[in-house]
C-alpha cells in the first residue's frame, strides 16, 4: 500500500534510489513455463538506458539486469522473480550545495514534507532511474503477451515541443534516437534539440503507445476499467501530466454521431474509442497518449527556497536529458504491457469458463 | 479484484444495475466520530440525479439514499457503512428489440464477449446510474475532508463542444443546470443545447475539478502517486477519455524554464503542476481536467451488428442526456474526494510520527 | 483494508450491526453463468439462523436474503452481487444499563478503545449476526464449487465440552440440532445441554469441516498458502481461538516417519496433512478443525468495569446461545467455500496454461 | 496476489529459491526516521541460520543481509527497503536421482501439479530457506515496535515431541540451542535429540510467542481481526499445522464463567483470551502457539511415486534438521512483528483522530 507495488495478479514491487547501491524489484504472478532470459529483458533496458545519444543525459549506466530467482532451466517456475540492477555510475560528488535546497518542479519539497527527511542524492527514490526496473518487468509481460497471445506493443514519440510526429512507420522507431516513426521529421528534431541545448533549457513531449491483437474482454468494471488502469499506470510515470485513450481530449468537441465507432460484420469502421468500450477491451488496438512535462533540471537559473524557507537560486549543472519524454517511450510500453498482463490473468481467473470466447467481430483497425 | 472495489484504506465497493431492484455500496474505513446523516449525502445526489433540467434525461429517480449501518446516534462508528438507493423508475418496457443488438459506442459488445451474457436492460451494470453510489460515498469523504481538514472540492463544466467556459465564479456553479462558472456564457450554452436537441445528436464536454487546502504530503510514490490515483479514478468515470493534471497536454510545448513553478518564501508563484510534485501533493490546489465523450445513445441512426454478427441499424429512442458530461461534475468531485480521503489515511498511517508536519511554505495558488 | 473485505478474486464485503436496519454485503468476482437463486442461499441461512431449537438463542430472525443485483434471468452476470437481510427482531429494549458497562469476554472494551465510541445495542458490529451474510456469500461459492468442480463441503460438531463426537455419518448432520454426525451421542448431548442451561452457564465446542474432490494445485505460496488462508478465514469467525489443518496439534508428538503421508500409484495412504502440502492442495480432502470458546453472555454474574474504569457486575439476561459453537458449523463451511473459490480463481488466473493439469495421483481418502 | 506478498500497509514481498543465486525481498511502508542498520537485522538472522548447533542442519550459510535501499544516513526514508542475502552454500550436487521423484510430506508433488514444472534443487521456493527474509523484515518491524511503542516480542520452544517446556525464564531462550525457557529440561532435550538422531527420524514441536505492551485497539474486524491475521501469518510458516490464540483448543471444554477474563479497575485478572477480544487487541499480552510437524526429510525409507506415477522409495541423505520446529522460533517472532506493525499503521491511519486513546484499564498480565 505504500506505493511501490503495482498490479493485482501480475504484480511488480520495486525498490532503489538513483545513487544507492542498486535498484531492483520482484515480479510476482508470472505464469509458469514462459521461456525467458536476461537477454530478453536487456533489449528494452538498452532502449531506455542513459548515455546512448547526444539527446539524453551523459550519465553512463550499464543497466545490466540479473534475474535472481523464479526462472529455472530457462523457464519461469510460477514463483516470484527477483530482479537486480547495480548502480555503477554513482560519482562521489559533493551534495552539500543541493541538500538543503528544494529544486523547483522536482519532488524535493514534497518528499521532505511527507517523510521529514530525504535522500537528496540525484533525486533519490523520485529519480526516473527507478523506471529501469519497470522496463525489465514489462519485458517479461511483453514476452508472455507476444508468445502466448500474439499481442504486440509499440510506442513512439508523437510530439516534441511544437513538432508533431505522425505514426507513419513504426518499424523505424528503434533506428533513431527519438523513437520517431516519422522519418521526414528527423532532421527537424535534430535541429530543434541542438538549438535547445544551447539555451540550457528543456522541452516537453507527447508519447503514444498502442497494443495490437488484444483479445476482447480485458478490463474489470466499474473501477478497474482497462482504460482506468492504463491511466493509473501512465500517470504514474515520472513527468507525465496527461493521459488520453483513443481520441482523448478531441472528444470534447465531437458529436455522438461522429464519435461512436460503427460496427459491421467485417469489424469496426473506426477506432475513436482507442480499443476500450465500457472499460473493457473491444478487440481493436489499444491506443494511449501521454503528455510529459519538460524537466526542471536545467542550467537556466530558477527561483526557489531552502529547507529553512529562505530564498535560493537553483542552477542544475548535472547530466540531464533536455527532453525526458523521449526515453519515456520504452517505459510507456512496459507499463501498458504490465496492465494488459494483469488484466489478462484477472479476466482468465474470473471468466475462463465463459462458453464462447470467440469474438463476434473479427479484429480490425 | 473484480473491479467493483475502490481505494486502499478508505474504500468503496458498489453493486447494482440500471434497471435492477436497487443500487448500493459499502464504504469501509471511514474514521469514527464523523457527524453524518442521509441529508449530507442527498445534497450531492440531488445535484447528479436525472430529470432536473431540460438538458438531462427525462428519467425520474428520487435517488433517495439510505444509510443502513456504520452510523450510530448521528456519528460514524468506524465500521462499514451500508448505502442503498432503490430504483423507482424501472419502466416495464419491451427490451426484445435491443437485447440482441450491440449499440455502437456502448459496452454491449464488450460485456457480451467478456461475460458470455449480459443484463441488457438500460445498459445494466455499465450504465452511469451506478455512479449515484459513488456520489453518496464521495459525500462522506467530502464531509470528513471539510470538517477535519478544511479541504474543499469544487467541480465545474469547463467546455461544452466548442464553447470554452472559464472558472470565473465557482459560487454560481450550483445555480445553473450546466455547473457553469462563467455567467456570461449561459445563454450561449442554452442556445447550443436547444439546437443540438433538434438534431437528435449529442456532444462531448470537458469537466474540471479542484481541491483547495490540501495538506502537503499526500500520495505514495512510485506507483500510487496522488496524480496516478486521480487519473485512475477519473478515467474510471463513464465516458471519460482523457485526464489532465495541472497544465496537462499543454506541457508538451512548454520549456522547463516556463513550466517549473517558482518557489518563494511567500509560496509558489504559479501552479502549472496542478498541486502535485513527484506524485505528492505540494500544498497548492489540486487541479484536474476530464474529457467526456458524447453519448452514443442518440436518435441519429447508427450502423451496428447483432449478437449473430449480422448488420443492424440502431436508433435510441429512450430518455438520454444530450451531454453526459454535464452531470459528471458531481461525480468527478466525488471521485477526487475519495482519492484524497484514501491518501490522507494512508499518509497518516505511515507517516504520523514525522516530527515536523508544518509546511515550509505557506499555502498559495 | 478496514477489515470488512475478504478474498482477492472472489471477494465479499459486508456491513451491518446486530440491531441496525439491515445487514448486507457485496460478492464480487463470481464467474458469470452460474445458476443461482435466493432459495439456494436460504438453505444455509436457515441452518445458521437463531431460534430453531431449544439449544440456541430465542431471538427470532427470518433471515430472508434478497439478491439485489448481479443475477439476471437466473444466472450470475459476472458483476457484483448485492445481498441484503433486513433485521426484523430488534426489540426496542432499554440499553441504558449496558451502554456504559464493558461485558467481560466481549468486544465492548476493545471497540470502545479503538473507535472512541460504539454501537452498544446487542454487540453492534461485533455480534455474530454479521456472519449471516458470510453464510449467504458462502452458499454462492458452494454452488459454483459443486456445480462446476464437484467439490462438496461438510461441517459437523466434533466436540461439545467434554463430549467427543466422531465423524461417523455426515448424512445425519442436518437432521439434528447439534450438527452431530455421531448418532449414538445425541442423547448425551441433549442431557448435557439441559443441565448446562439450568446453571445459566455456557460451554465451548470444536467444529470440523472438510472439502472433498478439491483439485490439486490450489494455494499460493509463500504467504497465501491455502492452509494459511483457511486459518485466516476460520480464526476470523466469532469465538474461534484455535485452528488446525489435518492432524493439527497432534503433530507435535509425531515422528517424521509416522506423519508423512505415503504415496503410491493408487494414491495417498493416509491424510495426516489435511490435504495441503507446501501450502498447496494435494487432491486429498481438505480437513480443518476449529476451537470455539464458550460465550461470555451468561446469567452467571461476572466481574467487570464501566467506561469510567469503576467496578461493575455484569449479568446477561438476554437471549443467547449456551453453546455458540453449534451454529458455527454452517459458518465454517461458508468460510471454507469462500477460500476455495478464491484460490480456484487465483490459480486459474495464473496457471490456466499449465499443460498437464491431470493429476499424477488419483484422488484418494 | 500470487502469494509472495504480505501485509497491507507495512508489507513484505519476497523472492528466492533454496539453491538459487540469492534470496531477497522488499519491505514497503516502513515509517521514515527509524534508525536501522544491517547489524539490527543480522542478530535475528543469526538466531535462525542453519549450522549453529548439532541439532540443526549442517548446511552452512552466512546469511549476511544487505540493505540495498530505503535507508539513508542510518535512517529509513519512508521508501521501499530492498533486502538481499546471497546463497553461498549451493553444493553442486547431483540432483538426477530426486528430480523425478516426489518426496512424501513435501511440496514436490503439489508444486509439480500446480505449475507443471519445478525447481527441484533443495525444495526450490518451498524450502524454509525463504524464511530468512521474513526474519530480516521482521527485525525492522521489531525495531520500530520496540523503539517507538515499547512492544517486545519473545518466542520460545514450548514442546518438543513428548517433552513439555514451561515459559519459566524467557531471558535464557537465546542462550541454548533449543530456544528453551525451561532450564531444568535442557538435559532431557539433549538426550532426546541424540537418541532421535540415531534413528534417522524427526520430531514435531510446539512454539509459543508473545508480545507485551501492545496498545489496545489493533485489529480490523470483521475479517482482518488481529487474531485472524496472526493465524494467517503463523499457518504460513513452513511445517505449521495448527495455531492457537490464548487458551486455544483448551476452550473447547471450558465454561463461559471460567473462560471470560474478569476486568477490574486494576486491569484484567487473567488472560485466557490471549490479548484479543472481538478481533482487537485488549492491551494484554498477545499470546500465540504453533504446532510444527516433523520434517519428512529423514533417512528412514519412505514410500512414494515418481512423476510418471510409478512406485519409488525415498531416502533423504541430505543435511536436514531433525526438528524443524526449533528454528521456527525467530520466524514466529518475525511474523508476529510483521502483523503487529501492519495493524498499528492501519489502526493509526483510520483512527488517529480518536479523541481519547488512553486506555480505561491499565496494562496487565
Amino acid at each position: 500500500m505504500a506505493g511501490n507495488h503495482f498490479g493485482k495478479l501480475f504484480t511488480i514491487t520495486t525498490f532503489g534510489e538513483s545513487h544507492g547501491i542498486a535498484i531492483g524489484g520482484v515480479v510476482d504472478g508470472c505464469p509458469p513455463g514462459l521461456e525467458i532470459s536476461e537477454a530478453d529483458l536487456q533489449t528494452d533496458l538498452d532502449r531506455r538506458k542513459p548515455g546512448t545519444s547526444r539527446y539524453t543525459t551523459a550519465r553512463r549506466e550499464a543497466d545490466e539486469v540479473k534475474i535472481l530467482s523464479g526462472v529455472f532451466e530457462g523457464k519461469t517456475t510460477g514463483t516470484s522473480i527477483g530482479l537486480l540492477i547495480e548502480n555503477t555510475d554513482q560519482r562521489s560528488k559533493d551534495y552539500s550545495k543541493i541538500k538543503d535546497i528544494f529544486r523547483p518542479g522536482h519532488a524535493d519539497y514534497t518528499y521532505q514534507q511527507k517523510y521529514g527527511l530525504r535522500d537528496y542524492r540525484g533525486g533519490g527514490r523520485s529519480s526516473a532511474r527507478e523506471t529501469a526496473i519497470r522496463v525489465a518487468a514489462g519485458a517479461i509481460a511483453k514476452k508472455y503477451l507476444k508468445d502466448r497471445l500474439g499481442i504486440e506493443i509499440h510506442g513512439y514519440l508523437s510530439q516534441l515541443g511544437p513538432i508533431e510526429l505522425a505514426a507513419k512507420d513504426l518499424s523505424i522507431v528503434n533506428d533513431n534516437p527519438f523513437f520517431c516513426a516519422d522519418a521526414a521529421k528527423l532532421d527537424e528534431l535534430d535541429a530543434y534539440m541542438r538549438e535547445l541545448k544551447k539555451t540550457g533549457d528543456s522541452i516537453g513531449a507527447k508519447v503514444s503507445v498502442r497494443a495490437s491483437a488484444v483479445p476482447v474482454g480485458l478490463g474489470e468494471p466499474v473501477f478497474d476499467r482497462l482504460d482506468a488502469d492504463i491511466a493509473h499506470a501512465m500517470m504514474g510515470i515520472n513527468a507525465v501530466k496527461g493521459v488520453e485513450i483513443g481520441d482523448g481530449f478531441a472528444v470534447v468537441n465531437q458529436k455522438g454521431s461522429e464519435h461512436r465507432d460503427a460496427m459491421t460484420p467485417r469489424g469496426f469502421k473506426s477506432n475513436r474509442s482507442g480499443g476500450v468500450l465500457g472499460g473493457i477491451s473491444s478487440g481493436q488496438d489499444i491506443v494511449a497518449h501521454l503528455a510529459l512535462k519538460p524537466t526542471s533540471s536545467i542550467s537556466v537559473p530558477g527561483e526557489s527556497v531552502d529547507i529553512h524557507g529562505h530564498s535560493a537560486e537553483v542552477v542544475t549543472k548535472g547530466r540531464h536529458d533536455p527532453c525526458v519524454g523521449i526515453r519515456a517511450v520504452p517505459i510507456a510500453e512496459a507499463m501498458l504491457a504490465l496492465v494488459l498482463m494483469d488484466h489478462f490473468l484477472r479476466h482468465r481467473g474470473q471468466n475462463a469458463d465463459v462458453s464462447s470466447p470467440t469474438p463476434v467481430l473479427p479484429a480490425s483497425d
